[in-house]
């Protein structure tokens, strides 16, 4: 066939809907809309399921919104681009990230930002930016996006922001991983912890993220990577990661930030948040060493959550920062993490647990809810 | 008179001798013993009054240690040094510092800290630290030290990693005020909120370690500098010191963090805390904008404090942040800002509104009590 004759026509297609909150998701004949103004529609390849779909999905506490088209983690191509893309075409091989980069805001022009003013994560709306509609319908009926990127279908249509044009003889099937939770771990201890060669970083959560955290330590070259987690069963896998040490705050009286003080003489040089837990938060920051110790928080805390600490542990030189997406700016530097992965620095096979057909992409979000293995790839084709 | 004929001998001069708490100082004859390893002894020309000296003066809720000879802030030249003391020779024009720098342990090695573990600042301390006594005495009767200094008096013994060489030709009427408070809000901004040209900088308290804060963001060529301080009298001084705004929490009913990012469209790119209350450090960090804004805290809390915040104000890449003598390595980093002085970048004179003679030094106390200016020298010869 021509590549892409579909090119300003309505697309029918294959997708995982989400019809209710915490019902299996139903594949359906979708009709996807040709991009609008800054919108590209890709074909997406591989995806893989991340804990915040399966966290909006679940529903409870947020704003449900439903029917929806999950999924935000993919590698894909693209199809057709609408009016004033000028740096994506057709058979791109891209990455959809669920928050975006404008380039023109305050945030993407600063060098220290990546929270852009314009596509910043919102994971109550799910419709599109230019004209508050879906590009998703089945018999006309209007079916939600997904933090604007909804990739558990065939195509979906993204705001040209959101996508990161990669190399394309990087593997779609490997680095559709780096879309968001790898990414963040990594650049939370890349780009934000910053541990120097030769030191000890301490790892609170040994989920994907955290377990992306500690291969940002192993490559930043960290003698000790001390992993923290309640679940024991997880530190098997995690020394693939470079986790050299573990404690399991449930074997100690005393908390757990003196138990690693102790380990450490006085604390570690970096820690990485990757729970949401606000007590984890508070130990990460308190274990690590005064004069230069940085913590750095990925977890997402609760709403009513309060961070508490004796201002003389900020005093004694200890730097508390948060990170979003690993501070990664999506355009500008997902392109080099790929890079980081295609020269055989970063290592994504050992992410990648479970592989599915599209047609069974609820085991994926079986294997998450069990707690069973890091990344699960969903193969549209297949 | 041959220069330092005293090597070795036991110097009598005059010291303003604090007896008891709260008490006016008492200037005394004294006996100052000769520096033993790894110690100097100082001839004082010029030593300032800081609040740290007036608290531990006061000494309500601190371990009381008296009598005491205290100060802090001074200039003075090397008389004679002790055994094993290499660095620094009689005739140096040097800067004594209240916390050291011995150059040997995990802080000095580190390029982060300056939090010496050997000569770190322990205010309880009364005694030299190599044998436990003190240098001072009269008619036998030990007269104790006050943070490794005692610059309250014509001689005093100091550890030689206290002590700043500096260069000869600066005049130590000005630069003696670098010792502690000024280059502790001077650092605090250009070595730890480093704003960058053009930026927007928040400073909590006017008094002299946030005007010396404000100070650096001037040098550091901020375009707005915002005040914070509930006493509108130090608004007008404020001006001299490059802060182009002024906000009195007492005139808002909103929260000052509010208040401030109503005016910055979001939020500061740089905070610095020199009050000490906590309540003044949750809002200097909830007041910087989120993706890049850095809160530096400066001002010591109280003991029961505890500092509170909601983590997603972290999580939205704001950095918060403590410093310890602006992050300065005494012996390794003074030299340099007192040629930022000797080079006109720096301005001291505006610091100085008032001078006595040693004799009235008490009346230094009574216009720091006061809240009256900033600095008052104290002309140890005069």
């Amino acid at each position: 066939m021509a590549m892409f004759p579909s090119t300003g026509q309505i697309i029918r297609c294959k997708a995982a809907v989400a019809w209710e909150a915490g019902k299996p998701l139903v594949i359906e004949e979708v009709e996807v809309a040709p991009p609008q103004k800054k919108e590209v529609r890709l074909q997406i390849l591989y995806t893989s399921l991340c804990h915040t779909d399966v966290y909006f999905w679940e529903a409870k506490g947020q704003t449900p919104v439903f029917p929806r088209i999950l999924g935000h983690e993919a590698g894909g191509i693209v199809e057709s681009v609408g009016e004033g893309v000028t740096d994506l075409q057709p058979g791109d091989h891209v990455l959809p990230v669920f928050t975006g980069e404008c380039k023109e805001c305050r945030h993407c022009k600063s060098e220290e930002s990546n929270m852009c003013d314009l596509l910043r994560i919102n994971t109550d709306r799910g419709v599109m930016l230019s004209d508050g509609k879906t590009r998703f319908s089945i018999n006309g009926k209007p079916i939600y996006h997904f933090v604007g990127t909804s990739t558990f279908s065939e195509y979906t249509v993204v705001h040209f922001g959101c996508v990161a044009k990669i190399n394309p003889k990087a593997p779609l099937d490997k680095v559709c991983v780096l879309s968001c939770g790898i990414s963040t771990g990594l650049g939370a201890t890349l780009n934000v912890a910053k541990p120097r060669k030769g030191s000890t970083v301490a790892i609170f959560g040994l989920g994907a993220v955290g377990l992306a955290a500690a291969e940002g330590a192993r490559i930043a070259g960290a003698s000790r990577i001390i992993g923290i987690d309640l679940n024991a069963n997880r530190f098997d896998e995690a020394k693939k990661f470079g986790v050299t040490e573990f404690v399991n705050p449930k074997d100690y009286d005393k908390p757990v930030q003196q138990v690693i003080a102790d380990m450490t003489d006085g604390g570690v040089d970096r820690s990485v948040e990757c729970t949401g837990n606000v007590n984890a938060m508070i130990s990460a920051f308190e274990c690590v060493h005064d004069g230069w110790g940085v913590a750095v928080l990925v977890g997402v805390p609760n709403k009513d959550d309060s961070f508490k600490t004796h201002p003389m542990n900020l005093l004694n030189e200890r730097t508390l920062k948060g990170t979003f997406f690993g501070n990664y700016k999506p355009r500008t530097d997902l392109p080099s993490v790929v890079e980081k992965y295609m020269n055989k620095e970063l290592e994504l096979e050992k992410f990648i647990t479970h592989e599915v057909p599209f047609s069974e992409i609820n085991k994926a979000f079986e294997y998450m809810l069990r707690g069973e293995g890091i990344r699960c790839i969903i193969h549209m084709g297949a």
